[in-house]
């Protein structure tokens, strides 16, 4: 491991960098000036020759194949699961720290999940053999630790709801673009058409993010509670989400109710918020400040506020209320910041 | 009391008759074919003299004063608090049955709030000496208890967790106004600004609607706790809302958690909704079937679905989500069937 202050460069290839996630992998790396010696971009066969402009000049995409990233030293996959259960386990048996933003291997017992904050201690540069796989979270899930892993240390989590209002950044570039093309639709009185989502958009809300599981819970709504467990190390922990797309561009917000072990107050959970790294606490109601899409997107902070103590759970019930940039700390940042504990 | 199938006919007046809610409350005497003789539309100075086209034909709205209305048979105020406080009593001390939608009177221990489907018995028309007003409950409130009340007589209720995803509508004819013109500059490019709302609303989501309170909860969210115990009967309910304006126009959707006194299936408690008076039952997700804004708009009924059990809550938790029109059930609608049951 290089010293901190001045690691050596790196070489770093992002795969499916012309994907919503992918372009924000490249923006992120340079505004956090991640030590880049050389990046290879990649994508699918349709893309390739095409020059992708970056703050690292033009560059040519190239077809994705493990040749042409296996002597990278950083390989950041924003693809399907499919394709990263195909590719990545050979990518980073051939060396490089491979970070999959997919949830392909996020609940695989041997494979590190990691919100850099939370659990950074999971990241174990000698996991050997099988090289060096890191799963990045659900971005719902990454939004929500940020707040709720140091609430965790100082009054301990008995139970944790949240409601989502996620993002159409959600469904990539394609949702965004459905969402913006679909209004214009409504406004204009043309027909609204969907593709992307599994119902129109434009002031509309859809409660179904993902397939539906036989419990009634659809997929997104059983990542936030498998992957809270996972990342906060609470294999029991009682979670549960109901995740609804709402017409937005690229930031999620939660409204999240806890239980705690310990009494707390909105106050004490104010302190400890004000203090926790990833958060910038957003919480002057007398002044009309509280986390908003608005004012989060493009930012790598979560916003959190409207902290209150919940009385359904007596003196040990909190309600706050979070919203991040879904592109940013629920998937390019963390991704990068993943990365960075390599350095 | 005459008799339910051939009702004398009443004179109504609605009074705020220019309004979003005004409006509906015309429209809805109209669809339930509620028996009118006279309609009499009141509205401030401004709008006296002007002509409403209504199902009844074309109505001049005159300036509203107590003698104006004082010998009609129902009165409906879609009026703010102060007006209703100002002149609601004189107006029920000289007969009419007085129906009042602001929040003046809802918590006054001597004023049933009612919704019809839940506590009809409240409608007490012997009242005497004060006259007869009745109060409308707030619309995140009437949508929920439509579910809740029929779950509680089944299972019984221990603990309530709302989070609203609520429509322009709830700020009137000028918050779907605002909605529209701010969405039509932020797509044009042109500068995004905000009057009704407290923040700029396209594509961005609000989570304060009403003033906040000293515990840190907004009024609106207290009055979600504040009507459901009044009008379920069930004075120390634990009940906690985190209300959200997002940008759609008339209908609310709230996600629900309830812990049961009784054990609850998802199945149980999905029979006990299908016969539920006023319930919509819409959870068929294997066809991507479920509450939404754009299905429920303009309807009666409140739609209810994703129901599933909620584990936080082992066998006596249970989440559900609904959607209503916020200017029907939510206001208009149940104001009418108050008025109905004078029939």
């Amino acid at each position: 491991m290089s010293n901190a202050n001045n690691p050596a460069p790196r070489r770093v290839a992002v795969v499916g960098a012309t994907g919503a996630v992918g372009r924000e992998m490249v923006e992120v790396l340079h505004r956090r000036s991640f030590p880049v010696s050389e990046l290879r971009l990649l994508a699918s066969g349709r893309s390739a020759g095409k020059v992708m402009e970056t703050p690292y000049g033009a560059i040519a995409l190239q077809e994705f194949s493990v040749d042409r990233v296996k002597d990278c030293d950083v390989v950041l996959l924003a693809v399907s699961g499919d394709f990263a259960k195909a590719h990545a386990p050979a990518i980073a048996a051939a060396g490089p720290l491979v970070i999959d933003n997919s949830s392909a291997f996020r609940y695989d017992a041997d494979i590190p999940l990691i919100v850099p904050e939370i659990n950074a201690a999971a990241f174990d540069v000698s996991n050997g053999g099988g090289g060096r796989l890191i799963a990045n979270p659900n971005c719902t899930t990454a939004i929500a630790v940020v707040a709720l892993g140091p609430l965790h240390r100082a009054f301990g989590l008995k139970r944790v709801i949240v409601s989502t209002y996620q993002a159409t950044s959600g469904a990539g570039a394609e949702g965004m673009a459905e969402l913006e093309e679909q209004t214009r639709n409504r406004l204009e009185g043309r027909p609204v058409t969907n593709s992307v989502f599994h119902h129109p958009i434009p002031f509309n809300l859809i409660p179904h993010i993902d397939a539906f599981q036989e419990n009634g819970y659809t997929k997104e709504e059983m990542k936030v509670t498998w992957e809270t467990r996972k990342i906060l190390g609470l294999p029991d922990l009682p979670v549960s989400c109901t995740a609804v797309r709402i017409p937005t561009y690229r930031a999620h917000s939660e409204a999240i109710t806890i239980e705690t072990i310990e009494p707390v107050t909105a106050e004490a959970a104010r302190r400890v918020l004000a203090d926790a790294a990833g958060v910038k606490l957003v919480d002057d109601t007398a002044n009309a400040v509280y986390p908003m899409p608005l004012t989060a997107t493009g930012q790598f902070d979560v916003e959190v506020g409207r902290v209150r103590n919940n009385p359904v759970f007596g003196d040990h019930g909190l309600d706050l209320f979070v919203c991040g940039d879904q592109l940013l700390k629920g998937a390019a940042l963390n991704a990068v910041q993943i990365a960075e504990l390599d350095l």
